[in-house]
């Protein structure tokens, strides 16, 4: 166990980025509403998965939308509690301690704010090891744990819970009111003992992007390349580096769709790079080929500080390098191929590992 | 008290599908699945409204969506059960009686199916006098009465717990989600005491439909006008006759939405009128001036039988009867105006009362 300040979320929102693929919302928001809550309520207690009783109660809690809507819309920190509070009724017995959901800039922070208003730990770990734009996309699904009983509740004060007969229904009906109470909503879902938070989520989510973030500034401050930091301690691969061509993005059925090209430099020089992204980046496309595709995990780091930069953030002119990251081995077996693999999303292609086609060759020292 | 047996329901639900005014579901699904229950679980005990005493906990059943499929995806009646129990689970309290929200072939009949299996006595009244198409449009939210919290169900095993702010919301989170169920949910909503129901609701519907479906029937036996018999039972006024020429539907957003045209016959030779409907009539359009509106009722009957024809059940070359009938008084106030007028549903025009502009000349005797 160790108190989260203030402090650590600055690394922590952005180490958490790094790994939310260019979705999972914006850091610096997250990093905001965390910090509130902090100071409002006192410091976080961070606790292992193996410091849990098999017996406690868990439920991960997040926001739950498009990140696009989520930058215009900053959440109070009331409804996410709205959200804990109606399933924890529902329950009818005491949640014991939150847990992220997946990593990313604001859905890593988001369980912050439950932690610190409802006075209870938060487990270090998180149900994807990055970030996935559905609801039945974490390795709980595998585990045969439902997302249900789910509650969601919204700003204005409207809430729901469901129940469902399978994970994809959850997202079904979730999506629908998601949108309905403006593209975006607080949840809490994915009730599960402390038995089964240690079989089935990935352990040390939220230390893995405290420890990237505080390596990103780390580099800086002492003149090294940030971006080899970030690759060391993903095990990730530089894919291409350029500028930001082009970028297209629109708000569709509650997701943030869209592509950004990018012109090739130095030694990409007069080479092309698409990122297809569903809030979060699927694959990357060099000169018409799928070269990096989900679940690996692909980002966007500004070229000179390593700064993650999520879909929402991507603009016209930027240097920037983009990074594949090998995903948990849990997203490996056939099984979780079927849930998040590039068919899934539409790509006629087989997964490759993204360390099986950029080798040892460019592995960081 | 009267118990209510089957063949109480062959009247009762064809008069609710005149009350229904195009929409409230078909009558013969609707009697099948309360004759069912019926027969399985003992008759209804009906009571009236001043039978109930003051703090009786009331709620409401029935079913959401678009009519043209509810005829194809018969419920079960399980899901309604299902529904009307989380209710309950969740208000913590036993329900004492359920009620119809809306007089239509399937909605007047619906809470048999919940009263019967529940053993729980049903309240002679409804929410409208007719049927109208969305959540909010019920005689009890003039009386600042909450639709939520509402619990839905479909016959897959999905459900949903819903609050919202207000009945507008209600209405809109309940559309997503029941569409998402298949464009059709069981749902219990607007949780009354004894109090409220004999404030807020129009008493004595269900045995005005089966006093009008008698009358039907016995004219017919009789060689009487069933259309007479009709208008005298509602105040009603023939506002044309003639033979169906054509009919557009279409299923959006979880509505049957379409228009319905015919051609004059007799007296009505030369002459063509349009009912558009979502999911029930809205506006009788005679050469081209609306004629009848919400909130009056507009019904079409078989020339012939004095049978009700639902939207869905419109063919063409049927020769029928249109007739418009007075609504209840409580919906010509302006707020009640405001919320069911035909301004809200997008007409430009002030509400006229069908008896003003079909006088006492064509009243029947």
């Amino acid at each position: 166990m160790r108190l989260i300040h203030p402090e650590n979320l600055e690394y922590l929102a952005v180490g958490a980025a790094v790994l939310g693929t260019g979705g999972g919302g914006d850091p610096y928001i997250g990093k905001l509403m965390a910090i509130q809550a902090i100071r409002q309520y006192g410091p976080v207690k961070l606790i292992g998965v193996d410091e849990l009783d098999d017996d406690a109660l868990v439920v991960p809690s997040a926001m739950m939308g498009a990140p696009t809507v989520m930058v215009e819309k900053l959440p109070s920190g009331e409804e996410i509690i709205q959200a804990f509070e109606s399933l924890q009724d529902y329950l009818g017995r005491k949640i014991d301690a939150t847990v992220s959901i997946e990593a990313g800039g604001l859905n890593s922070t988001t369980p912050f704010s439950v932690a610190a208003r409802m006075g209870i730990p938060l487990v270090d770990a998180d149900g994807m090891g990055r970030a996935f734009p559905e609801i039945q996309m974490v390795t709980c699904t595998l585990h045969g744990i439902s997302a249900t009983p789910m509650s969601l509740a919204d700003e204005k004060g409207n809430a729901a819970l469901i129940n469902t007969i399978n994970n994809r229904w959850t997202e079904r009906l979730a999506r629908s009111i998601t949108v309905d109470m403006g593209a975006t909503a607080m949840i809490a879902l994915y009730t599960m003992s402390g038995k089964q938070v240690k079989e089935a989520m990935v352990p040390g989510t939220l230390s893995l992007a405290e420890t990237i973030g505080r390596a990103i500034s780390e580099a800086r401050a002492k003149h090294h390349d940030p971006i080899a930091a970030v690759r060391k301690l993903t095990n990730g691969f530089e894919v291409f580096r350029g500028k930001i061509a082009d970028v297209q993005r629109r708000t569709v059925a509650g997701f943030a769709r869209g592509e950004a090209a990018f012109q090739g430099t130095g030694e990409y020089e007069g080479s092309r790079m698409t990122l297809q992204f569903q809030n979060e980046h699927l694959v990357a496309i060099q000169d018409g080929k799928i070269v990096v595709s989900v679940p690996d995990l692909i980002t966007v780091l500004d070229a000179e500080t390593g700064e993650p930069i999520t879909t929402e953030g991507l603009r016209y002119g930027f240097r920037v390098v983009v990074i594949g990251m090998p995903c948990t081995p849990k997203w490996r077996t056939p099984e979780a191929l079927a849930l998040v693999g590039p068919r899934y999303f539409g790509y006629d292609i087989d997964y490759v590992p993204v360390e099986e086609r950029y080798g040892q060759a460019s592995r960081p020292q």
